[in-house]
């Protein structure tokens, strides 16, 4: 009997550490612009997910500091949420329009006591303390609930804090929205290239900075593009996030503690924005065969990683200095392959939506045995 | 006692569904470039891999036609078949060389006798019949024997009869090498961008012909150009299998059949050549804005999948116009991301090696738990 018990305990042991989950409940924090573009492509894509990875989805929680909290461990009528935002501006709609069993609970209640195992951290980006969402990530960790995260505060401030309880508490942490959005650079670099050894990265990280310097090659000045981009919601009312590149630069060090092994916060990012480039810089570089970019770019030089935000002048012939407008790209240079590229969105509503779903995605495939997704 | 056993039944099902290997020991089926390219950087990096991902692996069998079989259970010295086949061109080499247990098995014998449990299948290209390669493959499969390979004729052909082998004996059929060589456009399309679905895709999945259209470009006739990319080892003897654009259309094969859902040979891909292409029309279309690129397409067109393979204008400002030489690329348009663009190389000895390499990392990665390569 002894031997019996013996035999079988290593077994069960492995089950334990990577159970598989019949059902995703998730505690949704943040009902903004990402929170419903998910919710939108979640409902969707339902029955797709049920068919093509056994996947089962639904949200049990919505928790937003305007809308409201609310709570139903059956599941929520997600498209209901979705109407009544965007019919209205009311603050706490959720909770006056849904007849639901829990209302009002505040963040970490949620995570905590909710029935949710997975947690979709979705709340707005603080690059100088990581806060509100650190504190709700740590909290799910701790919980033992897989986190899925697009809020770059707590990956560029403190992922080395979260990843020891991440694998401690057996639970996946993802964060493919953080960088580029749906683009998926993250997963890119983390396992499609995966045996080579990254020496160097160059990206255009930052949609608002490229659109405004499209422009100003157009003709524009620096002032009136600026306005543009504000007033097609690309930039904000202080657009000192974007045009003093915090925003690449949180992505840079995102890059930075995820993927090349350092350590680094945002504000340790050697950074230059874009408000000293004139027109006449932008079309003086088109002459001489250039194209001025903000170039976030991180590279190991003996032993030190060095990491940079900053207008730069890219050569026509490179795959950088042709991405245009808002789109946002990423070379990265390895010992096995060189350089290659991805060129993609790095912004918008569905887009980031779509990291959350290829997040929770990648956590099923985890879970389950993966073997049906490759044959 | 019957309750335990039942209760204990499941999990250790589980287990024997995704059995963790604890070292990878490989039957190398061809030893040509991409053979050499993998064993290179299999030694170069085997501290690191342990290290970094546990993942021990060595190489028990080499089995090619020219150079010879080799078989030892404890593993070969596979530095030394490096340093042979580069100093000699003699026949039969290896086993000549070679103190080892085992000498002069066939392929099918080396892939079912020997105690190899992953079979890295790089032998030549058949786009017609798939063949030897095809045989290689379900031989493994059947075995119960993981299988990478980078040998596009098994995948484009058979694809559809080898997943249902892969399933049925619960092993990974792996072929990113196929298409871009370690350009990850395989893990990119099935993993990375998961949750997306497919509508489009436009590539350019040749590097042979991409160069010769850039010499043209510079004022090289295409007769010159092609004598040059023979020089340098790009085109062979016979250039057929280039520019009439039989390698790029069994690369469009592969993307429809493995990530479209649709089931296409190589032979029935609409598929025209860069013969007709001269230095007059190449300079022609930069005046007008465009670079003539081959371009693999394929589109889903009222619940049909329609592939071609044609040289076409593509205007300037596309990420795939200003990609030059032997580069390769693919773009991919989506309903959640819109346009995606990925450029790499698209061959190449160490490149293709990265390929094997990833995918075996990919499969390791299936067989333990996934959390520690994300938290």
């Amino acid at each position: 009997m002894f031997v019996i018990l013996n035999v079988l305990l290593k077994p069960l042991e492995v089950v334990i550490m990577s159970a598989k989950i019949d059902e995703y409940k998730i505690a949704l924090m943040g009902f903004g612009t990402v929170g419903r573009g998910f919710t939108e492509i979640l409902i969707k894509n339902r029955e797709w997910l049920r068919e093509t990875y056994g996947l089962k989805a639904k949200i049990v929680a919505i928790c937003d500091i305007y809308w409201g909290s609310i709570y139903d461990p059956a599941g929520l009528n997600e498209a209901k949420a979705l109407e009544l935002v965007e019919k209205t501006k009311e603050e706490k709609i959720l909770e006056k329009e849904y007849d639901v069993p829990h209302k009002g609970w505040n963040a970490v209640k949620t995570i905590k006591e909710t029935n949710a195992n997975l947690v979709v951290e979705v709340t707005w980006t603080n690059l100088k303390t990581g806060e509100p969402g650190l504190t709700h990530i740590k909290t799910a960790l701790k919980e033992g609930k897989h986190v899925v995260t697009t809020n770059k505060g707590p990956i560029a401030v403190a992922y080395h804090e979260l990843k020891p309880l991440a694998v401690e508490n057996q639970v996946f942490l993802m964060y493919e929205g953080t960088v580029m959005s749906g683009t998926p650079v993250i997963r890119f670099l983390r396992e499609a290239i995966s045996g080579c050894h990254i020496e160097e990265m160059r990206g255009i990280l930052n949609g608002t900075t490229n659109f405004i310097l499209t422009k100003m090659e157009e003709g524009w000045t620096f002032d009136d593009a600026l306005k543009e981009a504000q007033r097609l919601g690309y930039a904000e009312a202080d657009p000192s996030g974007d045009i003093d590149a915090w925003d690449p630069a949180g992505k840079i060090a995102i890059l930075v503690n995820t993927v090349m092994g350092g350590k680094i916060h945002p504000k340790e990012v050697d950074r230059e924005g874009i408000r000293g480039i004139t027109r006449e810089d932008v079309q003086k570089a088109i002459k001489e065969g250039n194209r001025i970019k903000l170039i976030a770019h991180v590279r190991k030089e003996g032993g030190e990683i060095k990491a940079s935000v900053k207008p730069q002048k890219v050569p026509l012939s490179h795959p950088l200095a042709n991405v245009m407008d808002v789109t946002n790209a990423l070379t990265v240079s390895t010992d096995h392959l060189g350089e290659v590229t991805v060129i993609g969105p790095g912004a918008g509503r569905i887009q980031t939506g779509q990291a959350v779903l290829t997040d929770l995605i990648a956590i099923h495939r985890y879970l389950t045995k993966g073997i049906k997704f490759y044959a």
